[in-house]
Protein backbone atom coordinates (compact mmCIF):
# COMPACT_ATOMS: atom_id res chain seq x y z
CA UNK A 1 0.00 0.00 0.00
CA UNK A 2 1.42 3.03 -0.83
CA UNK A 3 -0.27 6.23 1.46
CA UNK A 4 0.68 10.00 1.44
CA UNK A 5 0.11 11.60 4.44
CA UNK A 6 0.77 15.28 5.47
CA UNK A 7 2.64 15.68 8.54
CA UNK A 8 0.94 18.15 11.10
CA UNK A 9 4.28 18.58 12.99
CA UNK A 10 6.75 21.68 11.96
CA UNK A 11 9.90 20.32 13.68
CA UNK A 12 12.42 19.00 10.88
CA UNK A 13 14.12 16.59 13.00
CA UNK A 14 10.42 14.42 13.65
CA UNK A 15 9.58 14.71 9.82
CA UNK A 16 13.00 13.14 8.63
CA UNK A 17 12.98 10.79 11.32
CA UNK A 18 9.24 9.96 10.52
CA UNK A 19 10.21 9.98 6.60
CA UNK A 20 12.99 7.73 6.85
CA UNK A 21 10.86 4.87 9.40
CA UNK A 22 7.69 4.82 7.13
CA UNK A 23 10.08 4.61 3.93
CA UNK A 24 10.36 0.98 4.52
CA UNK A 25 6.38 0.50 4.85
CA UNK A 26 5.80 2.39 1.74
CA UNK A 27 4.63 5.66 3.20
CA UNK A 28 5.22 8.87 1.94
CA UNK A 29 5.23 12.04 4.35
CA UNK A 30 4.42 15.76 3.32
CA UNK A 31 5.60 18.66 5.50
CA UNK A 32 2.62 20.61 6.45
CA UNK A 33 4.74 23.56 5.40
CA UNK A 34 5.76 21.87 2.00
CA UNK A 35 1.81 21.39 1.32
CA UNK A 36 0.90 25.24 1.20
CA UNK A 37 -0.92 25.83 4.43
CA UNK A 38 -0.47 28.59 6.69
CA UNK A 39 2.02 29.13 9.77
CA UNK A 40 -0.50 28.55 12.35
CA UNK A 41 0.08 27.41 15.52
CA UNK A 42 -1.70 24.61 17.00
CA UNK A 43 -1.74 25.14 21.35
CA UNK A 44 -0.69 21.50 22.62
CA UNK A 45 -2.68 21.90 25.86
CA UNK A 46 -3.37 18.70 26.07
CA UNK A 47 -2.68 16.85 29.68
CA UNK A 48 -1.89 13.45 27.44
CA UNK A 49 0.49 12.74 24.31
CA UNK A 50 -2.51 11.27 23.00
CA UNK A 51 -4.76 14.58 23.46
CA UNK A 52 -2.00 16.42 21.94
CA UNK A 53 -1.63 14.35 18.85
CA UNK A 54 -4.58 13.83 17.74
CA UNK A 55 -5.64 17.27 18.12
CA UNK A 56 -3.05 18.26 16.05
CA UNK A 57 -3.71 15.39 13.14
CA UNK A 58 -7.38 16.72 13.54
CA UNK A 59 -7.03 20.66 13.03
CA UNK A 60 -4.68 20.19 10.07
CA UNK A 61 -6.65 17.18 8.32
CA UNK A 62 -9.72 19.91 8.39
CA UNK A 63 -6.79 22.67 6.81
CA UNK A 64 -6.28 20.68 4.38
CA UNK A 65 -8.74 17.92 4.00
CA UNK A 66 -5.70 14.71 3.67
CA UNK A 67 -5.22 12.19 5.76
CA UNK A 68 -2.79 13.63 8.74
CA UNK A 69 -0.13 11.96 10.51
CA UNK A 70 0.92 13.76 14.16
CA UNK A 71 3.55 12.98 16.58
CA UNK A 72 3.61 14.13 20.25
CA UNK A 73 6.81 12.69 22.36
CA UNK A 74 8.40 13.43 25.36
CA UNK A 75 10.74 11.89 28.14
CA UNK A 76 8.67 10.35 30.77
CA UNK A 77 11.57 10.39 34.31
CA UNK A 78 10.56 8.30 36.54
CA UNK A 79 12.51 10.26 39.67
CA UNK A 80 10.36 13.56 38.60
CA UNK A 81 6.75 11.59 38.47
CA UNK A 82 6.61 11.71 34.61
CA UNK A 83 8.17 14.87 34.12
CA UNK A 84 8.47 16.31 31.84
CA UNK A 85 6.00 14.37 29.83
CA UNK A 86 3.84 16.27 27.83
CA UNK A 87 5.92 19.76 28.49
CA UNK A 88 9.05 17.80 27.36
CA UNK A 89 9.95 20.59 24.94
CA UNK A 90 9.12 23.32 26.90
CA UNK A 91 10.20 22.23 29.98
CA UNK A 92 12.88 25.12 30.53
CA UNK A 93 10.15 27.59 29.81
CA UNK A 94 8.28 28.86 26.06
CA UNK A 95 11.95 30.43 25.24
CA UNK A 96 13.86 27.52 26.04
CA UNK A 97 15.46 25.26 23.67
CA UNK A 98 17.15 21.81 23.80
CA UNK A 99 20.12 22.70 26.02
CA UNK A 100 18.42 24.87 28.42
CA UNK A 101 15.72 21.64 28.60
CA UNK A 102 18.84 19.25 29.33
CA UNK A 103 20.31 21.94 31.84
CA UNK A 104 17.36 22.01 33.41
CA UNK A 105 16.81 17.96 34.00
CA UNK A 106 20.56 17.58 34.64
CA UNK A 107 20.02 19.59 37.75
CA UNK A 108 16.95 17.98 38.43
CA UNK A 109 18.29 14.87 39.01
CA UNK A 110 21.96 15.87 40.47
CA UNK A 111 21.37 13.83 43.56
CA UNK A 112 19.79 10.72 41.71
CA UNK A 113 21.73 7.46 41.69
CA UNK A 114 21.70 6.05 38.22
CA UNK A 115 19.61 2.68 38.77
CA UNK A 116 16.76 5.60 40.13
CA UNK A 117 17.58 7.72 36.45
CA UNK A 118 14.91 5.23 34.93
CA UNK A 119 12.76 6.93 32.25
CA UNK A 120 11.24 5.94 28.69
CA UNK A 121 10.56 8.29 25.91
CA UNK A 122 6.75 7.92 24.39
CA UNK A 123 5.45 8.99 20.98
CA UNK A 124 2.09 8.85 20.63
CA UNK A 125 1.32 9.07 16.73
CA UNK A 126 -2.39 9.46 15.49
CA UNK A 127 -3.42 9.35 11.67
CA UNK A 128 -6.74 11.10 11.02
CA UNK A 129 -8.57 10.84 7.68
CA UNK A 130 -10.79 13.47 6.26
CA UNK A 131 -13.74 10.73 6.40
CA UNK A 132 -12.75 10.91 10.96
CA UNK A 133 -11.40 7.72 10.77
CA UNK A 134 -9.19 8.07 13.52
CA UNK A 135 -5.84 5.95 14.21
CA UNK A 136 -3.68 6.26 17.74
CA UNK A 137 -0.40 4.43 17.87
CA UNK A 138 2.18 4.53 20.92
CA UNK A 139 5.62 3.52 20.91
CA UNK A 140 8.01 3.82 24.47
CA UNK A 141 11.34 3.42 24.73
CA UNK A 142 12.87 2.29 28.07
CA UNK A 143 15.99 3.48 29.34
CA UNK A 144 18.08 6.16 31.68
CA UNK A 145 19.01 9.39 32.15
CA UNK A 146 23.06 10.33 32.05
CA UNK A 147 25.33 12.06 34.02
CA UNK A 148 26.22 14.75 31.12
CA UNK A 149 25.14 14.95 27.48
CA UNK A 150 26.93 12.65 25.16
CA UNK A 151 27.36 12.25 21.52
CA UNK A 152 25.97 15.43 18.44
CA UNK A 153 23.40 12.33 16.87
CA UNK A 154 19.10 13.15 17.59
CA UNK A 155 17.72 16.04 18.68
CA UNK A 156 15.93 17.20 22.36
CA UNK A 157 16.59 14.99 24.90
CA UNK A 158 18.50 12.22 22.76
CA UNK A 159 22.27 12.71 23.84
CA UNK A 160 21.05 12.44 28.00
CA UNK A 161 19.11 9.38 26.65
CA UNK A 162 20.70 6.12 27.07
CA UNK A 163 18.37 3.09 25.89
CA UNK A 164 17.60 -0.06 27.69
CA UNK A 165 20.86 -2.49 25.95
CA UNK A 166 22.85 0.14 25.14
CA UNK A 167 26.17 0.99 26.12
CA UNK A 168 26.09 4.76 24.49
CA UNK A 169 22.85 7.55 24.22
CA UNK A 170 20.84 8.43 21.57
CA UNK A 171 23.03 10.78 20.61
CA UNK A 172 25.96 8.53 20.05
CA UNK A 173 24.25 5.93 17.72
CA UNK A 174 23.76 6.54 14.11
CA UNK A 175 20.33 7.54 13.00
CA UNK A 176 20.16 4.31 10.94
CA UNK A 177 20.15 2.73 14.39
CA UNK A 178 18.05 4.88 16.30
CA UNK A 179 15.14 4.71 13.85
CA UNK A 180 15.13 0.88 14.47
CA UNK A 181 14.59 0.98 18.04
CA UNK A 182 13.31 4.55 19.26
CA UNK A 183 10.30 5.35 20.83
CA UNK A 184 9.01 7.12 17.05
CA UNK A 185 9.94 3.90 15.50
CA UNK A 186 7.89 1.45 17.73
CA UNK A 187 4.58 3.54 17.36
CA UNK A 188 5.46 4.00 13.74
CA UNK A 189 5.56 0.39 13.97
CA UNK A 190 2.09 -0.18 15.65
CA UNK A 191 0.47 2.54 13.51
CA UNK A 192 1.74 0.28 10.10
CA UNK A 193 0.26 -3.12 11.96
CA UNK A 194 -3.32 -1.41 12.71
CA UNK A 195 -3.15 -0.01 9.01
CA UNK A 196 -2.52 -3.20 7.48
CA UNK A 197 -5.76 -4.32 9.39
CA UNK A 198 -8.27 -1.60 9.17
CA UNK A 199 -7.25 -1.71 5.04
CA UNK B 1 -17.51 7.72 31.51
CA UNK B 2 -19.19 4.73 32.28
CA UNK B 3 -18.64 2.42 29.32
CA UNK B 4 -19.91 -1.33 29.20
CA UNK B 5 -18.17 -3.82 26.71
CA UNK B 6 -18.37 -7.27 25.86
CA UNK B 7 -15.28 -9.30 26.54
CA UNK B 8 -14.36 -11.23 23.18
CA UNK B 9 -12.25 -13.67 25.14
CA UNK B 10 -13.45 -16.53 26.66
CA UNK B 11 -10.03 -17.11 29.31
CA UNK B 12 -11.60 -16.33 32.16
CA UNK B 13 -7.53 -15.27 33.59
CA UNK B 14 -7.57 -12.53 31.42
CA UNK B 15 -11.41 -11.32 31.77
CA UNK B 16 -10.45 -10.84 35.83
CA UNK B 17 -7.48 -9.11 34.76
CA UNK B 18 -9.56 -6.86 32.63
CA UNK B 19 -12.29 -6.21 35.17
CA UNK B 20 -10.20 -5.38 37.91
CA UNK B 21 -7.80 -2.67 35.71
CA UNK B 22 -10.92 -1.21 33.78
CA UNK B 23 -12.99 -0.76 37.14
CA UNK B 24 -10.45 2.12 37.88
CA UNK B 25 -11.76 4.46 35.09
CA UNK B 26 -15.53 2.63 34.73
CA UNK B 27 -15.71 0.55 32.65
CA UNK B 28 -17.77 -2.52 33.13
CA UNK B 29 -16.69 -5.75 31.24
CA UNK B 30 -19.18 -8.26 30.22
CA UNK B 31 -17.82 -11.79 29.65
CA UNK B 32 -18.94 -13.29 26.26
CA UNK B 33 -20.30 -16.15 27.77
CA UNK B 34 -21.80 -14.44 30.35
CA UNK B 35 -23.84 -11.97 27.54
CA UNK B 36 -25.25 -15.34 26.24
CA UNK B 37 -23.44 -15.69 23.14
CA UNK B 38 -23.09 -19.11 21.50
CA UNK B 39 -19.70 -20.98 21.56
CA UNK B 40 -18.15 -20.36 18.84
CA UNK B 41 -14.27 -20.64 18.47
CA UNK B 42 -12.90 -17.83 16.71
CA UNK B 43 -9.63 -18.44 14.68
CA UNK B 44 -6.78 -16.60 15.67
CA UNK B 45 -4.68 -16.86 12.31
CA UNK B 46 -3.61 -13.34 12.29
CA UNK B 47 0.11 -13.04 12.02
CA UNK B 48 -0.04 -10.03 14.41
CA UNK B 49 -1.39 -9.41 17.77
CA UNK B 50 -3.62 -6.36 16.24
CA UNK B 51 -5.09 -8.32 13.42
CA UNK B 52 -5.75 -11.31 16.16
CA UNK B 53 -7.19 -8.56 18.13
CA UNK B 54 -9.11 -7.01 15.69
CA UNK B 55 -10.28 -10.08 14.14
CA UNK B 56 -12.02 -11.19 17.37
CA UNK B 57 -13.27 -8.10 18.75
CA UNK B 58 -14.82 -7.18 15.37
CA UNK B 59 -16.52 -10.83 15.28
CA UNK B 60 -18.37 -10.98 18.57
CA UNK B 61 -19.58 -7.30 17.73
CA UNK B 62 -21.56 -8.55 14.80
CA UNK B 63 -22.80 -11.57 17.27
CA UNK B 64 -23.94 -9.25 19.53
CA UNK B 65 -24.08 -5.34 18.52
CA UNK B 66 -22.76 -4.21 21.56
CA UNK B 67 -18.90 -2.44 22.37
CA UNK B 68 -16.89 -5.10 22.15
CA UNK B 69 -13.13 -5.38 24.05
CA UNK B 70 -10.68 -7.98 22.80
CA UNK B 71 -6.98 -8.48 24.42
CA UNK B 72 -4.77 -10.34 21.73
CA UNK B 73 -1.41 -10.99 23.98
CA UNK B 74 1.60 -13.15 24.03
CA UNK B 75 5.31 -13.37 24.78
CA UNK B 76 8.17 -11.86 22.64
CA UNK B 77 11.61 -13.91 23.09
CA UNK B 78 14.71 -12.10 21.87
CA UNK B 79 16.64 -15.20 22.09
CA UNK B 80 13.87 -16.98 19.83
CA UNK B 81 13.44 -14.17 17.26
CA UNK B 82 10.09 -13.17 18.62
CA UNK B 83 8.78 -16.64 19.32
CA UNK B 84 6.30 -17.38 20.68
CA UNK B 85 4.82 -14.73 19.57
CA UNK B 86 1.14 -15.01 18.62
CA UNK B 87 1.41 -18.82 18.63
CA UNK B 88 1.93 -17.82 22.71
CA UNK B 89 -1.46 -20.29 23.75
CA UNK B 90 -0.59 -22.88 21.65
CA UNK B 91 4.00 -22.84 21.47
CA UNK B 92 2.95 -26.43 22.54
CA UNK B 93 0.49 -27.38 20.11
CA UNK B 94 -3.01 -27.41 19.95
CA UNK B 95 -3.33 -29.74 22.78
CA UNK B 96 -0.77 -27.89 25.09
CA UNK B 97 -1.45 -26.46 28.47
CA UNK B 98 0.49 -23.89 30.45
CA UNK B 99 3.02 -26.18 32.07
CA UNK B 100 4.00 -27.63 28.40
CA UNK B 101 4.58 -24.84 27.13
CA UNK B 102 6.83 -23.17 29.60
CA UNK B 103 8.18 -26.28 29.21
CA UNK B 104 9.26 -25.74 25.75
CA UNK B 105 10.34 -22.80 26.79
CA UNK B 106 12.89 -23.29 28.94
CA UNK B 107 13.84 -26.20 27.02
CA UNK B 108 14.78 -24.10 24.09
CA UNK B 109 16.70 -21.60 26.10
CA UNK B 110 18.64 -23.81 28.22
CA UNK B 111 21.87 -22.89 27.23
CA UNK B 112 21.01 -19.11 26.80
CA UNK B 113 22.48 -16.78 29.69
CA UNK B 114 20.44 -14.53 31.89
CA UNK B 115 21.78 -11.38 29.99
CA UNK B 116 20.05 -12.79 26.57
CA UNK B 117 17.00 -14.11 27.87
CA UNK B 118 15.29 -10.72 27.58
CA UNK B 119 11.66 -10.45 26.86
CA UNK B 120 8.37 -8.65 26.63
CA UNK B 121 4.72 -9.54 27.18
CA UNK B 122 2.88 -7.55 24.68
CA UNK B 123 -1.00 -7.20 24.84
CA UNK B 124 -3.05 -5.59 21.98
CA UNK B 125 -6.53 -4.28 23.31
CA UNK B 126 -8.86 -3.71 20.44
CA UNK B 127 -12.45 -1.86 20.69
CA UNK B 128 -14.67 -2.19 18.06
CA UNK B 129 -18.18 -0.39 18.09
CA UNK B 130 -21.45 -1.75 16.45
CA UNK B 131 -21.26 1.62 14.58
CA UNK B 132 -17.34 0.48 12.65
CA UNK B 133 -15.60 2.75 15.16
CA UNK B 134 -12.05 0.74 16.17
CA UNK B 135 -9.52 1.64 18.29
CA UNK B 136 -6.54 -0.25 19.37
CA UNK B 137 -3.90 0.48 21.85
CA UNK B 138 -0.65 -1.82 22.26
CA UNK B 139 0.63 -2.10 25.91
CA UNK B 140 4.06 -3.81 26.75
CA UNK B 141 6.42 -5.01 29.59
CA UNK B 142 9.87 -5.28 29.37
CA UNK B 143 11.53 -8.20 31.29
CA UNK B 144 13.88 -11.50 31.41
CA UNK B 145 12.87 -15.89 31.30
CA UNK B 146 13.90 -17.41 34.65
CA UNK B 147 15.69 -20.65 34.51
CA UNK B 148 12.78 -21.92 36.59
CA UNK B 149 8.88 -21.56 37.10
CA UNK B 150 8.89 -19.59 40.07
CA UNK B 151 5.52 -18.50 42.25
CA UNK B 152 1.63 -19.33 41.75
CA UNK B 153 0.32 -16.12 40.67
CA UNK B 154 -1.12 -15.30 37.20
CA UNK B 155 -1.00 -17.64 34.34
CA UNK B 156 0.36 -18.66 30.98
CA UNK B 157 4.46 -17.63 30.82
CA UNK B 158 3.69 -15.59 34.33
CA UNK B 159 6.19 -17.61 36.35
CA UNK B 160 8.77 -17.63 34.02
CA UNK B 161 8.54 -14.07 33.14
CA UNK B 162 10.80 -11.45 35.61
CA UNK B 163 9.72 -7.77 34.66
CA UNK B 164 12.32 -5.07 34.44
CA UNK B 165 13.01 -3.38 37.85
CA UNK B 166 11.47 -6.56 39.96
CA UNK B 167 13.90 -9.31 41.75
CA UNK B 168 10.97 -11.86 41.07
CA UNK B 169 8.72 -13.45 38.58
CA UNK B 170 5.03 -12.59 37.72
CA UNK B 171 3.95 -15.81 39.21
CA UNK B 172 5.12 -14.16 42.54
CA UNK B 173 4.22 -10.66 42.57
CA UNK B 174 0.53 -10.19 44.04
CA UNK B 175 -2.31 -9.57 41.30
CA UNK B 176 -2.63 -5.92 42.31
CA UNK B 177 0.64 -4.94 41.74
CA UNK B 178 0.96 -7.07 38.02
CA UNK B 179 -1.89 -4.97 37.17
CA UNK B 180 -0.42 -1.84 37.61
CA UNK B 181 2.30 -2.85 35.82
CA UNK B 182 1.73 -5.57 33.34
CA UNK B 183 1.31 -5.44 29.22
CA UNK B 184 -2.19 -5.98 29.44
CA UNK B 185 -2.27 -2.61 32.27
CA UNK B 186 -0.88 -0.31 29.70
CA UNK B 187 -2.74 -1.22 26.87
CA UNK B 188 -6.19 -0.75 28.52
CA UNK B 189 -4.50 2.75 30.11
CA UNK B 190 -3.56 3.69 25.92
CA UNK B 191 -7.23 2.50 25.74
CA UNK B 192 -8.20 4.65 28.07
CA UNK B 193 -6.27 7.51 26.98
CA UNK B 194 -7.64 7.19 23.68
CA UNK B 195 -11.56 6.91 24.68
CA UNK B 196 -11.09 10.41 26.40
CA UNK B 197 -10.01 12.00 23.91
CA UNK B 198 -12.35 10.38 20.89
CA UNK B 199 -15.28 10.76 22.84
Amino acid sequence: MTMIAVAASQNQHKIDEMEAITEKFGMKIVGRDDFGLPKIKIEEDGETFEANSLKKASEICMLCNQITIADDSGLVVDALDGAPGVYSSRFAGEEGNDKKNNAKLLELLKDVPMEKRTARFVSVITMVYPNGTKIVARGECEGHILFEESGENGFGYDPLFRPLGYAVSFGEIPPEEKNKISHRAKALEELQRQLEQLH
